[in-house]
């Protein structure tokens, strides 16, 4: 059996979780690199489709591609599993991308999350096994 | 700083997920049904490209299709990280199927696996996020 104080603490980390999900999704919207690389591990990996994993350097490289484009995104947190300064998290994202005049283009899919909680208390992405792709639009 | 009592734990726990994958990969090759489920969760989730998420059930009734089929298998295990009950494996897995007397299809790609330790001590695959994918065969 577990102690109160260890089921309390886990409920903080999943919250805390929670939240450095919602602020990745806002600062996606507003295009805001310097939060999104605060959420990254230093040696995060991103495992995607079609293409080798890549680390932060790859992912700093391609947020200059979402200059002038809007974003809407929908994320449902399947579930949360905290373990001391380790948590995984399944999730299902939607994302619509706008580019000026041109049409919505929806991306979706299924991803598999690693955190890790920092000495600071932070937790940052450190595996992302990202199965988002682009979704047919038919209307 | 950690126990000396916890790092030999966790790397006995490491130990015993390497040898879960090597006993995964000789079962397949075997085609030993009864052994891969054993390997599996009973709420396992598989994530894979181009379909929905599925479980044990859906798992074991795509096992038959490998009848008559020859596999040799590869994995390269890039690092596994063991937090209590729960560890993560990030993998590199390929795959050769012959049947009869067609010519080989290789599969390969990038896992991303959550172990979760059983209360009588075995690793097995809670989360499986696998991208691996039939590849060119172009010599």
């Amino acid at each position: 059996m577990q102690s109160k104080h260890a089921v309390g603490q886990r409920q903080n980390d999943e919250q805390a979780i929670r939240d450095a999900v919602n602020t990745w999704l806002e600062a996606s919207k507003k295009g805001d690199s310097n939060t999104l690389l605060s959420l990254l591990a230093d040696d995060v990996i991103f495992i995607t489709p079609g293409r080798e994993p890549f680390g932060k350097e790859a992912f700093r490289g391609h947020e200059g591609e979402m200059n002038d484009m809007k974003m809407e995104a929908n994320i449902d947190i399947k579930e949360i599993e905290v373990a001391g300064d380790w948590a995984w998290m399944r999730s299902f994202l939607e994302v619509t991308f706008t580019k000026a005049e041109n049409n919505p283009t929806k991306h979706a899919g299924h991803i598999l999350t690693i955190f890790q909680k920092q000495p600071d208390g932070r937790w940052v992405i450190k595996r992302d096994a990202n199965f988002v792709e682009p979704q047919n639009t038919g209307s």
